[in-house]
C-alpha cells in the first residue's frame, strides 16, 4: 500500500486504434478525472483509449505513466508524461496492472480482457465502461462515478 | 512456425486448487489424448487442472513442460517433465500462452481468462472445455474435439 | 530514437545499502546534473546509489523513474517521481536499461554489472565512476564528464 | 530446492555466432557430461555455445531446454527437447539463470557476462571456461571439472 500521501496510480485500459468515439470521449474524461483528484494515470502508451485518457489528464495537470510493449520510447502517445518502454509485447499488460491500485476499462477488445482478469486475480478493483461482462467487474454509470470508486 | 516434423505445443489451461472433480477428468483425458498425439503438454506447473493434464500426459508417455509462477522447481506437480521457474508471478501466463501453437481451457477462473484473452489477441485458436463464454473461444463439445481443433 | 524536443533518458546504476560515501556522493552529483540537463533520471528505485541519485535529482527539479524488483510501490526511495512496481526481481534490470538511453554505473555490485552487461549488448553507452572494468565501459573523470557523455 | 530424485538443471552460457573453435569443442563435452550425469541442460537456445551444448548433450541421450529470445519456436537449435519461446529478448536470460542450479560459461560475451552477473547476484555458482574474469567465477581446469563444480 502506498503511504497516505502518495499518490494513487490509476490504469485506465481500453482499445487502441479501434476504440469508438464514445469510448474515446469517455476515456478523456476518466483521465481528466483522475487528475483533478492527484492520481497518476497508468496505462499501455499506445493510441485509443490510451491516448484519451492521457489527453484528458495531461490538459487538466496530471502525470501519465505509459508502459509500451516495444522498446522505442517514439511509440508514446504525446501525452505521456514518463516513458517505460518494456519489449515485452503483451506481457507488458502484466506490468500496468501491477502498477496500478485499480483499474477503469473503457471499451476494449482482448488485450484489455487480459487486463481485467489479471487485476482481478490481484484481487484489484476493476470500474467498468460498456467494457468486457465479467464477474468481478464493476460497471459504473459514468466516468465519475468509476474514478470514485477506483480511488476507494 | 514450427517445421513440419516438430511436435505441436499446446497449452492446457485451468484453475488450480479449485477445480472440480468433472474438470480433473477432462483436463486429464486432455493431457492423455495430447501425449498420443505426440504433442507437448504447456501449462502453469501447479496443480489442479494442470495437475491432471500432465499426470494424464505423463502416464500416456508424453512430455510436459510446466512454466511456474515462482522461482522455485520444487513448487512443480510430479508430473512435469520439464520445469521453468519463471519469478513472473501471474505474467508466467504470457509465457504459457507463447509458448503454445494452441490452448485448451477447461473451467478457469481469472487467471485461466488471462490466458484465453491473451490467446486471442495473438491470434491462437482456443478450444474451450466447460470454460469462460468469451467470443472467439470455440466450445469444444468434449476432450477428443479439443485435442483435434487444437492440433488443427 | 525519441524525437528532438523528447527528453533523455539515463540510467544511474550502482549498490543499494552496500554504497560507499564516496560513491553516494558521486551519484547525488549525477541526478542533479541530469536534472539540470532536463533528463528523466531511470534507477531501480531502492536505497544506496538509486536514493542518492533521485535526490540529487529531485532536489534540482528534476523527473526521477524508479523501477522496482519487487510488486509494492511502497519500497521505492522517497525521491523517486515515478514507480513502476515490477515484480520481475532482478529480470527488472533488463527494464531499467531498456528505458534509458545511456547507463552511468557508480560503483557497483552483481546487479550493476548484469545492467552494465545488457547495457553493453545493446550497444547503449555505459559510462563508468569507479564501477566494473569491463571492455566497453567508458571510465569518466567526474559526475560532469559522465554527464555529458551520457546526453551525447 | 530439488528434491533428492529431481535432476539437476545446469545453465550453459556463451556465445552464439561468434564463437570460436575452441569453445565449441569445450562446450560440446560439458554437454555430454551434464547428459551423463543426468541433468537437465538448460540454454538460450541459439548457435554457437549453446549448440554445441545442446549437441553434446543430445547425442549422449540428455534432455535439453532452449530459452529462447524471440517468440518463434523455429529459431531453436536442432538439439533443443523443449523450447521455451519467451519473445522477451535479452531479458530471457534471467530465465535461464534462474531456471538453473549452476551456471557454466564457456567463453562469452555480453549477453554471457549478464547472466554470469545475474547468476552471481543470485548466490548460484558460475564455472568458468575461458569466460569473463570476474570475481565470483570459478574458473575451472577443464569440462570435467566445471561439470563436476557445477552438480556440487
Amino acid at each position: 500500500m502506498p503511504s497516505r500521501h502518495a499518490p494513487a496510480y490509476i490504469a485506465v485500459v481500453g482499445p487502441g486504434d479501434s476504440a469508438t468515439a464514445a469510448a474515446l470521449a469517455t476515456a478523456e474524461q476518466v483521465g481528466a478525472l483522475l487528475a483533478q483528484a492527484g492520481a497518476v494515470l497508468v496505462c499501455g502508451g499506445l493510441g485509443g483509449v490510451m491516448e484519451a485518457a492521457c489527453r484528458g489528464a495531461s490538459e487538466a495537470g496530471g502525470t501519465t505513466l505509459g508502459i509500451l510493449p516495444g522498446s522505442d520510447r517514439a511509440a508514446a502517445n504525446r501525452w505521456v508524461t514518463i516513458v517505460v518502454a518494456t519489449g515485452l509485447g503483451e506481457l507488458r499488460n502484466g506490468l500496468v496492472v501491477r502498477s496500478a491500485d485499480a483499474v477503469i476499462a473503457a471499451a476494449g477488445e482482448y488485450g484489455t480482457l487480459s487486463e481485467i482478469a489479471l487485476a482481478l486475480k490481484a484481487g484489484k478493483p476493476v470500474l467498468g465502461l460498456g467494457t468486457w461482462d465479467i464477474r468481478g467487474v464493476r460497471e459504473a454509470a459514468d466516468p465519475a462515478e468509476a474514478v470514485a470508486l477506483a480511488l476507494g
